[in-house]
């Protein structure tokens, strides 16, 4: 029998409870071992539950218990979460996390401590909740160099997405109901703005690519400044908009990493992900394209993966020494400014009736969407490939001959 | 620096070599030793290979050479693959395998004797090629109940159906430019009948479940029927045809388990993947859908699986005792007779032009398929839920009736 505490028992704290009493059979088929939870930490009383006797408030009563070898974190924020996770592997027992803020935060250093004191620090629920991801990239793709990572890393903004796009919701509409489905935080920011996506595009870009990436060098664009027009000339261009976090490693070493609105061909794998299920694509130079779809978040879902993540930590014999990335103090982030793809753009005329012509002089051959939307004054198009320097070059010049682009997605191939 | 020998130096096995050089920097890092492919076995000759001097021709030369540690058996086929992977494991090296026949038919009993000797039979490239699969089902889902394993597990059938769905290409025309892809074989039975993809649920029912499933239990039916009237109808009903393996376990503690062809809706994940490509579909009680997708076979996908499995059992301080299956003597495959789905069927009428009231009065209430084909004598249909025998019988009533059925097709709900 392995004890294992789990730190919070808010939605997947109490789900990694729920689903070590259900699957316990499975658990101690698979696992050699049966797991018992012995301690949950939590300032909160839990008195009515029938385990109510394993609540803790004080920290030390686990970390002073030798008998506990394997701890799960799933309280969210960097603080206290961080000192509790180091103290924790300093003491030599094995930390699992659904905790992405944490990781994207702290994970090189929390990695360098567990292998120094032999024990393990796995993270599998951090990113796209209970999608196997993680390991997976980690072990199954191994003989790979993985060339690029992207995906759909936020299943709230999925959620809204999919909304706009199927229903004819607008932003506020659909986060409205988002956030009444329980789907959306009251403060929905961390989602809409894409710091979410953000925290879990670095874990999976320092995993790919060894070093640690931090969010706040990574250019971020959340989507609520999508409408439902971009949303209806993106149909017409047989595209949808979703999400994407997306990281890359240039010939120059350093690595192009972003999180923006992008246009995606129906017919792509990450076209049909709807509704607040994730999906990531991986590119190794091997394998080709493999894509990995399910529910990102959710109790069950998530616990499904931190309960995994317990099953391997007691499993293993020793620390994984191949998972860790480098701390990396320079930022290994490439400027924005010289990443490259086709823009979508929705200009408006301020004196004239809409015409191709003014977009053309400055773009050159772009691609217009015609569409039933009646506005003379609006025009939309796709560029020819262009750095973002390039594209934001000219649409300063546009602005000049009275033409104001107010809308601007990436036109992204996958 | 660890030495490996490959068996067998086809399509996979050069493969094989070549991920390994490729990129054996990240190898090295995520392996922590370099690979050095030692010895090579085929018994054609390649002497323009810069690597003309690993081959042997006498398997011997491996077993019996101690610095081996872990052996890739990619030659295919039970016999003499069998013989030479027992006798690896019995010699304490761990074998690291791509070939389906073999873990479909030997599996409980190989993994059981990697156990004994403490070494470990990891067999990633099985299924679905590249995909990472039965590592993730096996670790990362682990915390699970399997309710359910479902997928599009061989390329070839889904390339010839992918021509018929969306370029009206006709059963043989799409496996000839098969052929002439290279997609299919000469002789292309074991794929297009379905064995190929019945080998593979067999494998990940054996996972899932933990007893050996044998080939020979499993209803096993291909696409040589499939007519593009077929194919324009399931379109009318807003489906697609795919070839599904599909594996569930029952209340009675028996296995459901049969592969053929089924109408799945559109809006389906499975429903998009499209040409060559593979996805499993996991339904874990915690977890709920998870898909997997990505090349099911070629040289450097399954190559890379292959690596990935080396870079483990070199990993791997011990044999992995959770990655096992009991050899079942009974047959715990349940009757086909007892499965039951929703059935499209196509009819055609002896001497009366069509009545849809003439399959309605042995049928009950069925949905009919309008289309543009224009044929008086035939109507498709599908029914509500029933169970095979159930369907059998009321086929032979209405052939009774000068109603005889011509096309009968599972609609399933992935």
């Amino acid at each position: 029998m392995i004890n294992v505490a789990v730190l919070g028992h808010g939605v997947v704290g109490s789900g990694v409870v729920e689903v070590i009493e259900t699957n316990a059979k499975d658990i101690a088929k698979r696992c050699g071992k049966t797991l018992n939870v012995k301690h949950i930490l939590d300032i909160r009383e839990f008195n009515d539950l029938p385990y109510a006797n394993k609540f803790t408030k004080d920290f030390n009563v686990i970390l002073n218990d030798e008998s506990v070898k394997v701890v799960a974190e799933v309280m969210g924020g960097v603080n206290p979460a961080y000192d509790f996770v180091k103290a924790c592997l300093e003491a030599k027992k094995s930390v699992v996390t659904s905790n992405k803020e944490l990781v994207a935060a702290k994970g090189a250093e929390l990695l360098k401590i567990a292998n120094e004191n032999n024990v393990n620090f796995f993270f599998e629920a951090s990113v796209g909740g209970g999608i196997p991801i993680i390991r997976p990239m980690h072990q199954c793709l191994a003989a790979n160099k993985i060339d690029e990572v992207a995906g759909i890393l936020n299943g709230t903004t999925n959620f809204i997405l999919t909304k706009m796009i199927h229903e004819q919701m607008d932003f506020a509409e659909a986060l409205k109901l988002a956030q009444d489905l329980g789907y959306a935080e009251r403060n929905p920011e961390a989602d809409v703005e894409g710091h979410d996506a953000c925290r879990k595009i670095c874990i999976l870009a320092s995993l790919a690519y060894g070093r640690h990436v931090y969010p706040q060098n990574v250019y971020t664009e959340g989507i609520t400044k999508i409408t439902l027009n971009d949303v209806e000339y993106a149909d017409h261009y047989n595209h949808v908009i979703k999400l994407i976090g997306r990281a890359k490693l240039l010939d120059n070493g350093k690595l192009m990493i972003m999180v923006s609105p992008a246009l995606i061909k129906k017919s792509s794998q990450l076209a049909s992900i709807d509704d607040v299920f994730n999906g990531v694509l991986v590119k190794g130079n091997a394998v080709g394209d493999v894509v990995f779809y399910g529910k990102g978040a959710g109790k069950l879902p998530t616990a499904s993966a931190v309960v995994a993540d317990i099953i391997d930590a007691v499993k293993a014999d020793a620390t994984s020494v191949s998972l860790v990335w480098e701390d990396s103090s320079e930022n290994i982030v490439e400027s924005k400014d010289n990443y490259s793809c086709r823009f979508y753009a929705r200009a408006v005329f301020g004196f004239d009736c809409a015409s191709l012509s003014a977009i053309k002089s400055v773009f050159g051959d772009v691609e217009a969407i015609n569409t039933d939307i009646e506005n003379q004054n609006e025009i939309a198009f796709v560029t020819n490939n262009m750095t973002e320097a390039e594209f934001e070059q000219k649409v300063s010049v546009l602005f000049e001959n009275g033409v104001k682009v107010v809308s601007k997605i990436r036109v992204l191939e996958y």
